[in-house]
């Protein structure tokens, strides 16, 4: 016997709200769920289910049919997957939200979410700062088996640039890198999940901050031309954000991680993969949460402007971005140009999240034009590239008030406030029925009665066991791979040698 | 390979303090262990290895010594149970300590620390207040198997008393129980322990408050006689803290798991128990933390008062108390009846804690005799009862400095301090080798550079598991027992029956 969340917030209902109307509802071969009288939902997980008895409430039912609707059509990724990617920038799509879309875009969050679960943040841990996985095993520790991925590379990052508050050091004197942190991944979709999305697809997923916004304190609102950091570009007027471009080309030649900038690993790595899958049908996928996000720009823009992305037969793999919860990157230029280049970038924010609004909080892409070509020149003004999907946390029965500034920041509540949205003015029903508990996993923002411990991921004992002495220690973790031996050669075809 | 804290130390001492004398020394067949200049030393488990090579320094083969006469003795705890038990009071076996003496009081400390590491204290559990296994489960989830004993009861308190901050409440509306909380458990020797041990040993260990102290603030200050709650006592002059004294007596006949009070339960077990094995050489044995060290002090006050130890044929089974950290109890009139009664106190107590200073910190047996006699009428005046070990966490070279109160008074940093305790005078050296990790179980006592991680107890995910829904829940509990149904009888032949 379990309590899931739908049967507590069942019992609760009936006790916190004696005097309310409440209607429980059994869906077929599923626990009862409820249905209160205010704007919510509950559905399962899978669509194909028929989910309600005759006898339900209005509101229940016209939710019911809106999901239904959204069954009948069942379409396959695999015929609306350029679409999904943004080729039409997803006019259309948002407004009613399109739910392959939506699954899609959990899908891909749940990717960079990856980036959290899996990050050792521990500073008493002799592996703070990396991954506790192996490559190899990443995806199923994670119990993320079913998305159907392979790991092929993880990115590194140094620390050694003025970003203080983003990178985590351990106590250990001795330690796996001094200067080193897992920063992402680069992962290919294997044959099955590859035939149902119409293409090889190949995701380069980026680490942010999970709950901590000191990190915005340490951008430096200075922008830079994206050329001075050796990055080719036509214009020298495009310029992004310093912090950003440094995290990005940044290295420590004395360092084993992070002897490549993160842009040589990823820039080798994605070639090395596109050699590999050049007669498939072909994608590029990068998502990243917060400053992840902004990384996951700047590669992207770097990918398609170096013409990495051009095949031998002069097909050019579509490149897309998934960001979450991210800030501004760069200059009105720099926006421009990746329109130019035709990187589509999907953000999905929560309005409340101060994240997206930064930098720039003076001068943005919401300004008036006139005042706005005036501060063009000024070093702090900052554009959004691509389309934004909005959603309100406020719009979710499952999430409280707070006036903690990292809920609204959160990539689980993100996730979920997607699940929920069907649109503008829609009422907020989860289509998946995607765990709402989740979003206490490292936040406080599920409604108390849910009981939903918050901050509830942690590892037994800190992950300390015992030894066969009966000593409590921190195990010893796998050796990590270096770096593999055929990056160099990639760097020469990219014309990348030269920096070292 | 593993990394245990002994390494540990090894490496950082070598490179925080590389210009100081350090000494790698190898012990046989085990890691290299490490004795520096100053007062501190680090021994193995097994008391029969030939400790240390030749080649040592002066001030770590007297401490080798010292190990290696105390090994010499073997003398078995079956052949001196009764001087340890306190026949003596505990005289010559002090200063120097007893290394038999001390490795039983580890021990028992031991098992009253089991409460603290069985107990739920998170309000987000539906079990909070609970212990988190069942009575048969109990040593074996805390792998204690080789302790040798089998709980045969759970006591559980009533909450509906005047110490708010002792109990634990749950968030959750609908609970294990509106008003119990778990406060202990009786458990008994096994035959192949008890065979070591010399007789069957019954023990009674309470539970107190592991790190906070706000329950202090609750004590009223206020002594009461402690016949005026049921208990008999010839001396109405004989007063302990009211607030322990309800704790132990109270009741709330609606709630299944506290219908008897604290004392009925334990008394009626201890009863059962003594009918059970009268036939065999048996001892009483009750041990606590903190307010638990007040509750074992009444107990085994009340057991020896009521005569419940005295068997059939007679004999009077030794009744002592294994009491750490404890708070004063009573006043000098119920110090001079345990001593009357013959119940053997031995407290132990680091003289840091201001718990042991606690009630009474006007008057208390410290002041002059004469102003003792005057202040003796005064509700607030208070005395130890037994004999104190008291040891002093300065003399740990394994602590840091700290402004947190409660270090002081945690259990596991008493244990560890008992461990290294030799004698007034004598060098911190670890008897045992018992792991100085486990002070940081839920404590930041122990210094910075042996990182272990501060408060590493903890449970994956908060006890939260995934259903076959993929739903992230609170899996339910085995139901808990009811009382035995010869509770009843047992309070008749105690003459409590009529209390109902």
């Amino acid at each position: 016997m379990a309590i899931s969340l739908s049967k507590t917030f069942l019992s609760i209902t009936h006790q916190v709200f004696p005097s309310e109307k409440c209607r429980p509802v059994s869906f077929s071969g599923r626990e009862p769920q409820l249905q209160r009288a205010t704007s919510m939902g509950f559905a399962t997980r899978s669509l194909r289910v028929p989910r309600v008895s005759s006898k339900t409430s209005g509101s229940l039912s016209s939710s019911i049919d809106e999901l239904d609707k959204e069954t009948r059509e069942e379409r396959r990724v695999a015929d609306v997957w350029r679409e999904i990617h943004g080729v039409d920038d997803w006019v259309g799509m948002l407004d009613p939200m399109d739910p392959l879309l939506r699954s899609e875009l959990i899908r891909y969050g749940e990717m960079a979410q990856a980036c959290y679960d899996a990050f050792d943040f521990d500073p008493f841990s002799k592996y703070c700062g990396s991954c506790r996985f192996t490559p190899r095993q990443f995806f199923d520790s994670l119990a993320m088996a079913d998305h159907g991925y392979v790991v092929s590379r993880y990115i590194f990052a140094t620390s050694n640039i003025n970003l203080p508050n983003f990178f985590k050091k351990s106590r250990w004197p001795k330690v796996w890198s001094k200067s080193a942190n897992w920063i992402g991944y680069v992962a290919v979709s294997n044959d099955e999940i590859s035939k149902r999305l119409g293409r090889r697809d190949i995701v380069v997923a980026w680490r942010g901050t999970v709950t901590r916004l000191e990190w915005i304190a340490d951008l430096m609102d200075f922008l830079k031309p994206i050329s001075s950091n050796k990055i080719p570009c036509p214009d020298s007027t495009v310029k992004v954000e310093s912090g950003f471009l440094d995290l990005y080309t940044d290295k420590d030649v004395n360092c084993r991680f992070c002897k490549f900038s993160a842009r040589e690993q990823i820039l080798t790595e994605v070639k090395r993969l596109l050699e590999i899958y050049q007669l498939e049908e072909l994608s590029l996928t990068i998502t990243g949460h917060s400053l992840g996000s902004a990384l996951a720009i700047l590669s992207a823009y770097d990918i398609v402007e170096t013409g990495l992305n051009v095949l031998q037969d002069s097909r050019a793999v579509p490149v897309s971005v998934f960001s979450f919860s991210g800030p501004r990157v760069g200059n009105v230029r720099f926006k421009e140009r990746m329109e130019v280049l035709g990187v589509k970038v999907l953000r999905v924010v929560n309005v409340h999240d101060i994240v997206p609004k930064s930098p720039g909080l003076f001068f943005n892409e919401n300004v008036s034009p006139l005042l706005m070509k005036m501060a063009e020149r000024l070093p702090w003004s900052y554009s959004h590239v691509g389309v934004e999907l909005s959603l309100d946390h406020i719009n979710s029965p499952f999430l409280k008030e707070t006036g903690d500034l990292s809920c609204a920041h959160n990539l689980e509540a993100l996730l979920h406030l997607l699940d929920g949205y069907h649109g503008k003015g829609h009422r907020f029903v989860l289509a998946s029925g995607r765990d709402p508990a989740l979003v206490n996993k490292a936040s406080d923002f599920l409604k108390d009665h849910y009981l939903v411990p918050p901050y509830w991921r942690q590892y037994e004992n800190k992950g300390m066991v015992r030894n066969e002495d009966g000593r409590w220690m921190q195990p010893e973790r796998p050796k990590l791979d270096d770096h593999p031996e055929d990056t160099h050669r990639y760097l020469k075809q990219l014309g990348l040698a030269s920096h070292h």
